[in-house]
């Protein structure tokens, strides 16, 4: 306090502020921040609100888009940084697409009932929600319920096999006896084997489809979910709609092409973990020690490593072991392993070089995009981190 | 429009305002938000020039986990998402980290220049910016800028070794001139070999650093500086103080502890995406479809690998053919590579799923929490997503 008087005696001007009444001055905007953010919640309720009842999107790109172009360009004229305000309200976004829909529209009222085969199951009664929040009525069946299923079958417009992988195909084949117009579709990570046994079980309508999430998401906004068409696609035209309507972004692909995707994207990616998980544990170096010494990109890819072996091994066994591509796949992927350490115990650091160079130009300007982006993400990353150190 | 006087006349009551009304108070809303964080960037910018006076670090996790609880309890009583403002302020705080500081407050006045051997490099003129924003005079040594050495060296208080790991320890060995009182640094990603170096060829005070960060990051508050001790550390306790207020965390290690730690952190880290991205290359699957049918998390594993190949493919082999430490854990790991593999081959899923389960053990609780933090970054990672799909 002694100080501002002195400023002011010196200088004749406004003094400067110091420490503590700057931040009470940020205290205040502040507070008035979540008064703002309080507001605007309870409007996107009912947005949200709205939309339930009009069948509308939750996710509508181009609102978005303009959302985000009028703020960016105030924020230009006020010397705020526009990446900051694109942030912020990506972040408030994302709340509001969480909290906004509590109902949603039905895309098929005249559906009678529901019923979903493993809706117990961690993904299968995140599906069992979200039909019952949209109008249905949905019956579940699981390990010791298959006494009353024919006559849950008989009235049914849709049955979702939401099983495990290694059961999936043999608890296809019991359901031969659905009704003739009753959708049978299943929520599988392959896709070939379930939906040729769905087309060879079933004489209706067939769909396969793959939820790219797991049950932990918050909503399906924006959520990836692989469609592999089976038979009559008119039929269950309205389950697509519903997943729109949902929010979800329906990707085409055939169960072939799918499998082998998945092949690169879940069987390669959870054996690679798996193997770097082995070799740290038998390694066994001081996790704390090398966490305080990482930097934020090595936090992060041992985060994706310890995450896999917070999950279910089983459900891991299967997808591994279930996938004759995958298999191949991982078998070239050892080939190349061993490549790269006689590469190594060469010494040719020249070879390796040019080795990289050539595959930085598969990559294209995918590398450098993968760059930005994750430079992005290692900043968000950074953003919760709180350090004690050790100097 | 229509909606809603009809709204009004059947109900007597305020009409539910339609989906274009509610949009503009919530651009109105937004509107606010720019003002509110113009204003908050303003009195930051005041609490920066403060601390540059006063020589205040600008990362005080006590202010920082105050301001928070006080915001998340008010967030709590109007019923606003605590998770919701608590991610909202740190984004923003870490806006202020970065523009907070265009000056820092010398630690050492006395030191009469600073020399840097590679301050035209990536990093080093990260450095050099740096120590000059914090008043000191800054000297570059480049790969043609040796003619003036002797006579920059004289008077320099602080010589930081900022060139290529393969050309570091010859470097070092030239310095064997310095002022006795003068500091000789590197900070160079291994440490057993420079701090060595250094010790043997000068007589006064020597310390190894290690910044674990990129040149590309924005500010150093927050960032991880290994620190391995040389010689006569009270002779560089003020180069430390710099550091600390820079706003780094700074991390003591051994060169020995510093360079096994780093054998997992980079080299293993490297070499795998090297591995990986070989793979991919080899196998060519359409990356663009790939990408489309992703999971958040592959999509991530894919961009972390992807970036490695916008990179200096030289700095990257030097890393990884560099350390023999890191060449013998490369080999043992491609051995659990190959038990793993022959383990798949057998079959055995229930062998899978025990191994699985030890490694689990291992982690620990660790992999619970990778599992929250992964599931808090994927969130934030898909906030950025706009989505156009195919069906």
């Amino acid at each position: 306090m002694t100080r501002e008087v002195d400023n002011k005696t010196t200088s004749g001007q406004e003094p400067a502020l110091d420490l503590s009444e700057l931040r009470q001055q940020i205290d205040a905007l502040d507070s008035e921040l979540v008064q703002i953010l309080a507001k605007r919640s309870a409007l996107t309720r009912q947005v949200g609100e709205f939309k339930s009842k009009t069948g509308l999107p939750i996710y509508v790109p181009s609102r978005e888009a303009q959302l985000l172009d009028s703020r960016k360009a105030q924020a230009k004229e006020v010397g705020l940084s526009e990446s900051l305000i694109e942030d912020v309200l990506r972040r408030v976004m994302r709340e509001s697409y969480q909290t906004q829909n509590k109902h949603y529209l039905c895309a098929c009222p005249e559906v009678q009932n529901i019923v979903i085969i493993g809706g117990h199951g961690a993904l299968g009664s995140k599906f069992v929600t979200m039909f019952e929040r949209s109008g249905y009525h949905v019956d579940i069946i699981d390990k010791d319920g298959w006494h009353e299923a024919d006559s849950l079958f008989a009235t049914a417009g849709l049955v979702l096999v939401a099983v495990p992988i290694r059961q999936t195909e043999q608890v296809i084949r019991t359901l031969s006896q659905l009704p003739e117009n009753c959708i049978l579709a299943d929520i599988t990570s392959v896709k070939s084997g379930p939906v040729k046994a769905m087309l060879e079980t079933h004489q209706g309508p067939v769909v396969g489809l793959h939820p790219m999430f797991g049950p932990d998401v918050p909503g399906l906004v924006k959520q990836v979910v692989v469609i592999s068409h089976g038979r009559q696609p008119e039929q269950y035209e309205w389950l697509l709609e519903q997943f729109r309507i949902w929010g979800a972004a329906l990707i085409e692909s055939t169960p072939e092409k799918h499998d082998e995707a998945m092949a690169f994207i879940q069987v390669m990616r959870h054996f690679s973990s798996f193997v770097y998980g082995a070799h740290l544990a038998a390694e066994n170096p001081c996790l704390t020690e090398l966490l305080k010494l990482s930097s934020p990109i090595y936090r992060l890819e041992l985060a994706m490593v310890g995450r896999l072996f917070a999950q279910d091994p089983v459900l891991y066994g299967d997808i591994i072991f279930s996938s004759d591509t995958g298999k191949a796949l991982l078998k070239r992927f050892h080939g190349r392993f061993d490549e790269a350490m006689a590469l190594l115990e060469s010494g040719d650091k020249q070879q390796f070089v040019s080795q990289f160079t050539a595959i930085a130009e598969w990559f294209g300007d995918y590398a450098s995009q993968c760059l930005a982006d994750s430079k992005k993400l290692l900043l968000k990353a950074d953003d919760d981190r709180t350090l004690e150190t050790g100097v």
